[in-house]
């Protein structure tokens, strides 16, 4: 039979042996066998949906909320969502995670030998849809004795003829560092000279310290948002995306064609989270705050880090004499799971930790990790 | 800005002005409006997901079943469906509805240019998921005087170098006719003998009259199922694939790379609604009988159709003299909706009508669409 394994060649060519979510499986795996495994290695807040969104929920499905319903989402979701942005309504699709809306932006844009611009360190889900596209991924370096700052004389020099998206994470899965603000509307504005597109993953915005506020509507401009992170509900699989009118009713015929809908009752639960988003934002980015001071005192001296203004996740860089999988191996015979820089780019010596546990959770684990580098 | 619009433009050219689509979020904006429709348009059943399966599902929830979880799906889950197939766990991913997994497979097998065969009337995702991946439709017209019957000898016709899928949708939406489990035997053979995939379809399979057993694994088989129809469920987004393991390495992948899991709560929920399977399906199967031979005799001598072995649907032929696209209009305006032929294939005179309502709303809707016809 003849196939194209486009996926599954291309995930493994990328990530090679130490890929991030078989990493992911083999604790799921672990686990199922009953080893304790402080999960440092997962992008995932250990918080969860605030009150009243599980009962909004079971009520909902109690009443009947659990047939098909709209493609574009509930309007009092999507409403609600486009007051956040300030745009209208018609700006809003609802979606099954942003994961699923980022890969149909990205299916809609890139033809065959297409290209995406994505700053590095990145998450790999980008690539990978890239690729499974017949499109590639156009990977601008970052580094982090420039604090992981945009070169913009690197970003004109590597869009040609072929780019068709820039990709903007900011706050960054893995760095946790977010662009000011004016350098990223300096991206935008390039972006608009070239005729290109931005796609913003804002998963962790919500969590900048500085407070930002929901991205606003711009023309050119493609925001995907979650309820993953701020919110906790990374198990729900709901998302949203924010796009100029064209492009949410290609959203809403992917959806029509392939999802159908979100289940109507967790979007009704997924509107109950959003009535308190001003004070779980705000406890989210205090507890983050908090554990990323611990882990800066915990760690200083025996790696070197940028440390960042948003999210959860440190991206330090291990002492050269290290063999980072080796390490990363070792750690996790010890009962900590980290990810290995190399699962987000050309970063042989990183390592990303995610800070999502409590503090004495937290102190240990991070406690071994400085032993082992010792 | 430069885009492949490839899904709306597609899907606006295949289904003309009166998109099956279309019309739904059409009846989703008349009832939020507040005007009362019988929706015979909709292939949903009125039951709901089985006693206890709410419950459960809630209290997964609250214990924290709300994270990331398994890619491939929850192991109870997929070891129960594995059972009910006579194969392997290997075998066997869950994802979010059956749809996004038929996508997946086609996207995998279909390059551009290639071709999938398909039965009709069929559902249009088929033909719509083909076009978007620049991948084309065969489409093999059957014939309602031929009681919707394979054609063999038209079926080794069409089957070119670029054939890669045979999809295979029995009982059939918008037909509910089920070929004999010989025939589609034969399909699977005659496939085999080709070197091609048969992608089978099973939504409505535990509808067949016949009461037949979930299909058994083959080599050469992707069987797509969900929870939708049999349980009622929808809304739920819930289905699974059966495949040969390396397919459903891809399929894994794919979603480890777009969609990450399904909820897990909603698993746990899914699985508890199979423990009752046989008589969730038993009493479901009673029912359609029921109504269809209620609405036989009130239909008969007015529309011509072929009597289903199957499911809940009936495909029937409007006289001659009626505009079969007013028709759909005015019964819509009388509170009635029911879906035109032509959404289906080229069935211009046809019209799809679901019967998922209690008897006395079927009554009064059937008689109306008697009325309007006389």
């Amino acid at each position: 039979m003849k196939r194209q394994t486009v996926f599954l060649i291309n995930y493994e060519r990328t990530l090679g042996k130490h890929m991030l979510y078989d990493i992911f499986e083999k604790i799921y795996k672990l686990e199922k066998e009953g080893k304790k495994i402080v999960k440092l290695s997962v992008g995932e807040p250990d918080w969860h949906a605030p009150k009243g969104v599980l009962t909004a929920t079971y009520q909902a499905m109690k009443h009947g909320k659990d047939k098909y319903s709209s493609s574009a989402g509930e309007i009092e979701l999507r409403e609600k969502i486009a007051k956040l942005h300030s745009c209208d309504v018609k700006n809003i699709v609802v979606t099954p995670g942003s994961k699923i809306g980022i890969y149909a932006i990205l299916k809609f844009y890139l033809k065959i030998g297409d290209n995406a611009i994505i700053f590095s360190p990145h998450w790999t889900a980008y690539e990978l849809m890239c690729k499974s596209l017949g499109a590639s991924a156009k990977i601008l370096k970052l580094k982090q004795e420039n604090e992981w700052k945009v070169d913009f004389d690197a970003l004109d020099e590597i869009v040609d003829e072929k780019t068709k998206i820039i990709i903007l994470n900011s706050p960054s899965n893995p760095t946790s560092h977010a662009w000011k603000e004016n350098e990223e509307w300096e991206i935008i504005e390039f972006a608009k000279r070239k005729g290109l597109l931005v796609l913003a993953d804002d998963a962790y915005r919500d969590l900048c310290f500085d407070e930002r506020k929901e991205r606003k509507f711009e023309n050119n401009l493609v925001v995907a948002n979650t309820f993953s992170k701020t919110f906790g509900m990374t198990g729900w699989r709901i998302g949203y995306m924010v796009a100029p009118e064209a492009i949410v009713k290609e959203l809403i015929a992917f959806n029509q064609i392939a999802i159908t809908n979100v289940p109507q009752f967790l979007q009704i639960g997924a509107l109950k989270a959003l009535e308190n988003k001003d004070k779980v934002a705000k406890d989210a980015r205090r507890l983050c705050m908090k554990r990323l001071e611990l882990a800066t005192s915990i760690l200083k001296g025996h790696v070197e880090f940028s440390k960042p203004n948003a999210g959860f996740y440190i991206f330090p860089r291990l002492p050269n004499k290290i063999d980072t999988l080796q390490f990363v191996n070792e750690i996790l015979d010890d009962g900590v799971a980290v990810i290995p820089g190399a699962a987000f780019g050309d970063y042989p010596q990183h390592i990303r930790i995610s800070l999502c546990r409590e503090e004495t959770v937290l102190k240990s684990a991070l406690g071994k990790i400085v032993e082992l580098i010792r």
